[in-house]
C-alpha cells in the first residue's frame, strides 16, 4: 500500500515524471539539520513526536500527549514505548494520507522490509534506527541521494539565519530561507512590541517610527534574499486587507508598540501591513505567499499545557474576494508582483480562487494544503480548479512538511495524482495525449520553479 | 432498481455485511407502535402522508397538501385516491433516494410483485394492504424478522414515556428512548415557560430557580436512562454555544420563565444550556447528539395552515469552529464525554468537521444526514471525511427515519455505499483488502454501537 | 478534442438527443445581428475581443488588454496580430471549456480543417474569414442551419427594442427579448435617477411617484411581452429581498430619484423591488430569473480604463435561504409564479438550492452558470442536485453566451454531460434504461421550454 496503483496512460505519465528531481519551495525543515549534518535521532523523534498529523489522531482516540513524549523532557522519554504505542494504534490511520506517507517512508525511502503492526513494532523500530545510524541517512547525504534540487525552509523574520549563513559558506546543496514575518507584522501575536524592538536590534535600524519599521522590514527581506530566499510567507488566520492613510497607520503603529491595540485595530493593522508586504514584493521580487484560514490552537487546555501546533488548528471559511480587495486593488496589476494563495476552504476553489487566478496577473494558486494534501484532496483540487484557472496559473506542488524523510513520499503522492488526473483528462477528451505529456513535468516540477522564481530568467 | 448493482470486491464486501443485524441508534419511530402492536394502517398512511420527503416533492410540482390528506381529518381521507395521486407523480422521484427507499420497501421488504406505475396503483395498493393485514407485518413481528437488534426513538423531555415503560415491562425487543429536550431548553420554542412549569410537575422538582431547573433536567435524563436511553439529541438551528457566569444565566432564566427574552438572549440562553447538557453528559454518560443547521418551517403560509415539518426545513451554512468553541473549551477534553455531530452543510465535512473529530477526543462524526442520506451523499461523505478523520472517529450509520418499514432499505443503501467505498479504496491503493474486510462490519454496525455506547463495556 | 468521447449507453443517449433543435432561453446575442443580417466581422472580433472568458485568461498571464484590441478603436486594431497573439497563448486554455468551445466552433461548426497552433494562426484565420464571407454564415442563414428554434436575448428595460420590432415584422426566426431592468431597479447602478426619468419618457407614464414608477415598469414588461418575451432577468450581486410598507418604500424612492441613498438603503430598495417584480411576474406570467452572487468589476484599474465586463467579475458566497425569505414568503406559493435561480456558489447546490426547489412550487433551478458551464461543472451539478431536487425541478440548459457561433458547442457539451450522467445513473442502479431514455430529451430541450413557458399551454 504505497500509493495508487497505476496502469495505461497514467502509468506512462507517472514513469515520465517519477524520476524528476524534487523541488520543495515551501516547507518547514530545520536548516540546522543540514548545517550541522548530525544524524536524525531515534524513530519516535523522527516519525511521531514532531508530526501533528500523527499525534492529533492518537489524541482524538484518547491517547494522552504525554504518553507520546510531548511536553516531556527528552531525557524522560522512552522512544521505544512511544513507538509501540503508535504501532498499537496504527489502524487509526487507515484511509489517511499519514498512513500512506509513513508507509512510503518506511518501505520505499528507508527500505524497511517488515510491515508495521503492533506485533512488529520492535523489529521496525530497530530497522529504522539502523538506517539512521548509517552515514547515507545523514541530512546532507540524504538530501543528495533523495534527488532534492531545491529546499526552502520557513524562517521567522527575527531568525538570525545562522544555519543558512553557515550552509552558504560550506555546502552546495540548495537549502534556502523563506521570510516569515508574522511575529513582527501581526499585533495579535504575543510579544509583538518586543519583537519590533528586536527587529531594530537585529537590523540596526530604529523601529520607533513607522518609516523606520518599514525600513527594518526591508532590511530583513534583503538579508533573506542575500541568502537565497525567493519568497515570503504569511499566516493569515482571518483574511482582511486594507490600506490606511499614513497618519492612521502611524497612529496604530505607535499604539501597537505599547501593546494595546483592540482586536479590530490589530486586524486592520495586519491587513495594512500585508499590503505593505505586497508592495515590497513588487519592489524586491520576493514571491509572496498567503496561507489563509487556519484558526490556530482552538483547544485552550492543550495550548496552556503543551503550547501551539498541537493538532488543534482547525480551518474556517474564507472570503477571498472581499478579503484581498485592498491588496489586489493596490498591487494586483503590477507585472513585477507575484502572490501565491493557499486555502483550507475547498468551497472557494471553484467559487473564488480559480476565477481570481484566472484574471489577476499577479496571482498563482498553491497546491492542496495540509488536510487536502491527499489523494482525494488532489483529485478535488484539479476537478474544481483547472476548468477556470487552466494549468499555467497553478504553482505546482510543495510538500509543506517538517518531516524531511517524508519529502519523497509527499511528492510521489502528488505525482501519482498528476498522472491520474491527466490520464483522466485524456480519457474524457479534455486533453490530447501529447498535451498531457507536456503538462506532466510542468505540474510535477517546472511550474513550482517558475512560480517561486527559482531559476534565473 | 433497488440499489447499486455490485460486482467484484464490492459485492464480496456487501455479501459480508448485508446479513448483519440492524442497529438503529437514532430515528423517529413511534414507540407506541411496539407497545400496542396494532397493524400499520393503509398504504397511504404508511408511505405518503407522514413522509416529508414524499409530500415536499409533490408540493414542489403543484400538488396541494390537502390532496395528499395532510391537514385533513382521518375520516375525510381517501387513501386510495391519495395513493393514485402519488403513483401518477411517481416520475418526479426519479433519481432520488426516496424512490430507492420506496422501491426497496415495496419489492424487497414487502415482496410486492407489481412495479408501481400510474396504471398499477390499485394493484400495488391492494398488495401492500394485504401485507399489512398479515400478522407477520405487525410491529413486533416485523421488528424481529427484519433483523433489528436495537432501535432508538426520539422523545421529548416532557414525554411521560408511557410506551417505553410498557415495552420494558412486557417485550424483549430493544426499543429505547432518546432524550430530546429542545422544548425545555430553547426559549425560542413556543410555550417555553409553560414547558418549564410542566417539567416541574413531571419531575416533582421545582423549576422556579435555575438550580431547580438543572436538577429537574437531570431527573428527566435519569428517567430516560432508566428506560434504556444511551443518548440525548438536540436540534440546533443556529449553532452557538456560550458559558455565562451563574448570575447572568440565572437572570436570563428568570426572564425566560416569563417569556420575554430577546432573540439574542434566547440564542445565548440555549447556547449556555447546550454546555450544561454537555456537562451532564460527561456526568451521566448519555451520548450527546447535535443536529445543526436546519432552518425550520421557512414557508410561513404552510406553517400557519399545516404546522411544522411540512417539507420547508432548508439547510443553511454552519460555522462549527466558532459555534462549538465554548462547549469544547469546557468539556472537549473530558474522557467521559461523547458528542456526535450531524451537518447538512457538506462544505464543512472536509473544512471543519473532519479536522475537529480528528483532534477532539469527545467527538464523533455522524453519518450523512437527511438530504445527504443518499448514494451520492454517502460517496461524498467518505470522500471528504476519511482522509482527515480516519474511520474510527465516525459514528457508523443511523437511518433517522419515521418510516419503520423503510429501515431495511436505508441500511441497505448505506451498506452498499460502504461496500463501494471500501472496494474503491482497495482499487486506489488506499487500503489492503484485509483492512477493507475488517472495516466493513465496523462501518455497517459496530461503530454505531460503540459510538452510542449500546453495549456494556 | 471536441468533447468527451462516448461509448455504450452514453453514446446511445447522446445520439438520441444530439440532433434535437436548440432552444436557447437565456443568452446575450445581439438582436441587431438578425435584424440587419450583416456578415459577422473578422475572426478576432468574432472569437477573441468580445469573449471575456478568453481575454481574462490571457490577461492573467500578462497579456495587455490593449494588445487584444480592447479599448482600442476598431480602425486601430490589427485583427490578424490579435489572432496571432491568441494562437501564441493557445496552451493557456488547456483543460478549460473555452478551449473546447472554440475547437468545436472551429472544427465542427465552421469546418476549419487546420488545427490551431501558433504556427497555423494565419491559415486558420484565413479559413475562418472565408467562412464568414459565405452567405450561409450570415446570421439568419446560420440560425436556420444550426437548428436553433428559439433564441432569447437579454435587453435592458430602457432598450427601445428596435431590432426586435424589426425582426417581428420581417423574419420568422424566433428571436425574443428578455426584460432586464437592473438599471431602473437597483439604485446602486450608475445614473439610476436619470434612468427612472428615461423610463417615464419611454413609456409616457410619469415616474415621479412610486405608483407611477410601478406602472411604467408594468408597461415596459408588457412591451417586452408583446414582442415575444417570456422572461425577465435580474443581476443580483448581493442577495437580499425585503418587503416594506408603502410609506417606507415611497420615501426611499423619493430619495433615490435624487441619487442619495446609502448603501444599505439601496440594497433594501432593490430587495423590495425584486418582490415587486415577483408580484408582477405572477400577474403577467413572465418567468423571473435571478443570477446571484457575481461581484462585479473587482479590478478598479481595469474598470476605470476599460469599463465593466472585463473578466474581473468574481463569485462570492450566497445565502439563498435568508436572502429569498421575503420574496418567497410573499409569492412562493402562488401557482402562477415561476422563478429560476442561478448560482456561482456550488456549495449551495446541495445545501440550499436543491432542498428549496424540491419544496417551493414556484422554483426551478437553472443549469450550471458561467464558470460552471463545463464538463466537470455539469457533472458536479447533477451529482449534488438530482437526489434532492429530482429532474423535474430543473430548468434544462441555457448557454448564456454572447458568442452566437459557439451556441452549438455549448449545447453539445451539455448534451454530452446529460448522456454521461444518465448512463452513469443506469450503471449505478439509480435509473432504469427506459427512464434514462425518457429523461434525456427532457434535459436536452423540453425542460427548458417548459420552464421558460416557450410553448403555448
Amino acid at each position: 500500500m504505497t500509493g495508487h496503483p497505476l496502469s495505461g496512460l497514467a502509468a506512462a505519465l507517472y514513469d515520465q515524471i517519477a524520476p524528476l528531481p524534487i523541488t520543495s519551495p515551501h516547507g518547514h525543515c530545520d536548516p540546522a539539520w543540514f548545517a550541522e549534518d548530525t544524524p536524525f535521532p531515534d524513530p519516535a523523534s523522527l516519525l511521531i513526536i514532531p508530526d501533528h498529523y500523527v499525534f492529533r489522531m492518537l489524541y482524538s482516540q484518547g491517547v494522552r500527549l504525554e504518553d507520546l513524549g510531548i511536553g516531556v523532557p527528552d531525557a524522560d522519554r522512552d522512544p521505544r514505548a512511544i513507538f509501540q504505542r503508535f504501532a498499537d494504534n496504527w489502524h487509526l490511520f487507515l484511509g489517511t494520507p499519514s498512513r500512506g506517507w509513513i508507509e512510503h517512508t518506511l518501505y520505499r525511502t528507508l527500505g524497511v522490509e517488515t510491515a508495521l503492526t503492533p506485533q512488529t513494532a520492535t523489529t521496525v523500530y530497530d530497522a529504522i534506527a539502523a538506517r539512521l545510524a548509517d552515514p547515507i541517512w545523514r541530512p546532507r547525504a540524504a538530501f543528495a541521494h533523495l534527488g532534492i534540487e531545491t529546499l526552502a525552509t520557513t524562517d521567522m523574520a527575527l531568525d538570525p539565519l545562522a544555519a543558512h549563513t553557515a550552509l552558504a559558506a560550506d555546502w552546495p546543496g540548495r537549502v534556502i530561507p523563506t521570510f516569515r514575518p508574522d511575529d513582527v507584522l501581526n499585533p495579535a501575536k504575543p510579544e509583538f512590541a518586543t519583537n519590533v524592538a528586536r527587529l531594530a536590534e537585529l537590523t540596526g535600524i530604529q523601529t520607533d517610527t513607522f518609516a523606520g519599521y518599514l525600513d527594518a522590514l526591508r532590511a530583513r527581506r534583503h538579508a533573506f534574499r542575500d541568502l537565497g530566499a525567493t519568497a515570503t510567507d504569511h499566516d493569515v488566520p482571518d483574511l482582511h486587507t486594507t490600506w490606511m492613510d499614513r497618519t492612521e497607520i502611524e497612529g496604530l503603529f505607535a499604539t501597537a508598540r505599547t501593546g494595546h491595540l483592540s482586536h479590530d485595530q490589530a486586524v486592520r493593522f495586519y491587513g495594512h501591513m500585508l499590503c505593505e508586504m505586497a508592495q515590497m514584493s513588487a519592489e524586491d521580487g520576493l514571491v509572496m505567499q498567503l496561507h489563509v484560514g487556519s484558526r490556530r490552537s482552538t483547544n485552550p487546555l492543550l495550548l496552556a499545557r503543551f503550547g501551539p501546533d498541537k493538532g488543534a488548528d482547525i480551518p474556517v471559511a474564507v472570503d477571498w474576494v472581499r478579503g484581498l480587495e485592498a491588496l489586489l486593488s493596490r498591487c494586483g496589476n503590477d507585472p513585477r508582483f507575484r502572490l501565491i494563495l493557499f486555502t483550507l476552504d475547498e468551497s472557494t476553489y471553484a467559487r473564488e480562487l480559480a476565477p481570481m487566478v484566472g484574471h489577476w496577473p499577479c496571482l498563482r494558486l498553491g497546491p492542496p494544503w495540509w488536510f487536502h494534501d491527499s489523494p482525494n484532496g488532489i483529485r478535488r483540487y484539479f476537478d474544481r480548479v483547472v476548468e477556470t484557472a487552466g494549468y499555467f496559473n497553478l504553482a505546482g506542488f510543495n510538500d509543506d512538511t517538517r518531516a524531511f524523510l517524508s519529502i519523497p513520499a509527499r511528492h510521489d503522492m502528488w505525482r501519482r495524482g498528476v498522472a491520474l488526473h491527466l490520464a483522466d483528462q485524456v480519457g474524457e477528451g479534455a486533453l490530447a495525449r501529447a498535451d498531457a505529456e507536456r503538462l506532466a513535468p510542468l505540474l510535477a516540477r517546472d511550474l513550482a520553479r517558475e512560480a517561486y522564481r527559482l531559476d534565473p530568467t
